[in-house]
């Protein structure tokens, strides 16, 4: 069984997803619930009521499946498929109201990231990928993903969610790099790598990022062309410290770069 | 006649700049135009054909009235009405491929700032208000705007769009006020303004802002019930160094802490 047959699957955990979350998205925020004598949180309930929902459903379709998720933890690690889950990545685009963020779905096939899809339920947006090809569909019509070519640095859009969650000195090395591109862009979480697969971004990179932040991005962006590993070349769907790049050029001279610090 | 009556208008500007602005979005940039030897750029494009288009509707239908547009400058700037034009805001969004840009449509009487409206196009939705009040359409469905309460510093969310953005005095300035707050966020453009008319985001401070950039703002932000001034206190609508708040309290106490610097 490949992978591509899940492809409906992924579409169905999306679209229940996507239901779960849009009613907490532009909620007032910080609303007392009397009875449990705490903030309510929109994003923390929407999170945790949207990976519930997924996990229900993989459940019921797939038993022998396992699946790790950022609110509700592991189940069944050692599976031949396993299912890893953000329902919401992009928490503080969530929490101010932007439309920045996107549930991730990634499903790997004895460790490997075999299929991912990124869902924008208030957009309406998906962009999803298998690997070896990555397509959209969205207000912006239903296409196939494709990077863009970047021979160099000089001419790289560059991509970071904030400078400020990096290390120090990952954060000089960072620098180095932006320094050296054309255009640097804070903002997007997941959008960002999605921009690579879709050819408007050439470069994004990372860092502190968990398995469950890129697992489900990796399909997308190696579908539609691109190169994803962590800052050594090592693959990526360990998380840490993750460059992605449309183009394998812009690729080698940033980890060049981010190696010499 | 009150400004309240151009809301049709304004609309019909909105849905017009609309039209002609998403083809060009998530185009691919860097096709060479063989015609005139140049790079063809979308968002440059884009801006040009969408002020054009409401430049026609606005001299049709009210020659009278004067026009300030980012791309093709000023006309009859002295006139009773003047509009102030910025069809993308947010144009680093807009070349990323990410939908957090808007166009900035702004009426000023007798150089005061009476309505306003931030439009995207891509997304479906449209923020806008008269200074007395203001209203929402778009996927998260019709509805008044209004800011939160925020009593301390110490519990706001504050966005800006990049402290790279700012002189490195004012940085510094900014960087006193963002370690006071709950939750600094960088990006949003005109997003950020129209999220604390919508009651998500308690601040925001920028710097270099144009007339053009801010004009369609103020009547948003004043509508929804928060205030919106340069550093020192005095009207945003020349742009300049800006600071905008829900709730007056956080707007005191930023306002002192980039004045002590």
């Amino acid at each position: 069984m490949g992978a591509v047959d899940f492809e409906v699957f992924v579409h169905e955990l999306a679209t229940v997803s996507g239901q779960v979350i849009l009613p907490f998205f532009r909620t007032a925020l910080g609303v007392e619930d009397k009875n449990k004598g705490a903030v309510f949180d929109p994003v923390t309930a929407a999170d945790r009521a949207a990976e519930q929902a997924m996990r229900n459903l993989i459940q019921k379709t797939f038993p022998q499946h396992g699946i790790r998720g950022e609110e509700y933890g592991n189940h069944n690690l050692d599976a031949e498929y396993l299912w890893i889950l953000d329902p919401i990545d992009g928490t503080k685009s969530f929490i101010a109201g932007l439309p920045a963020w996107g549930t991730l779905i990634g499903l790997a096939h004895h460790g490997a990231p075999v299929y991912g899809m990124m869902h924008q339920p208030f957009v309406g947006e998906r962009f999803y990928g298998d690997g070896m090809t990555a397509r959209y569909r969205g207000p912006a019509g239903p296409r196939s993903l494709s990077v863009r070519p970047c021979a160099t640095l000089g001419e790289a859009l560059l991509m970071t969610t904030s400078p400020r969650l990096m290390k120090e000195t990952d954060r000089a090395r960072y620098g180095e790099v932006e320094r050296q591109v054309r255009l640097p862009r804070y903002g997007g979480d997941c959008y960002a790598y999605c921009m690579i697969a879709a050819g408007h971004v050439d470069l994004v990179i990372e860092t502190e990022l968990q398995d469950y932040d890129i697992a489900a991005l990796i399909p997308i962006v190696e579908g539609a062309g691109g190169v994803i590993t962590d800052w050594e070349g090592n693959p990526a769907q360990g998380g840490g410290r993750i460059i992605a790049a449309g183009d394998k050029r812009v690729h080698e001279q940033a980890m060049k770069v981010l190696a010499d610090g």
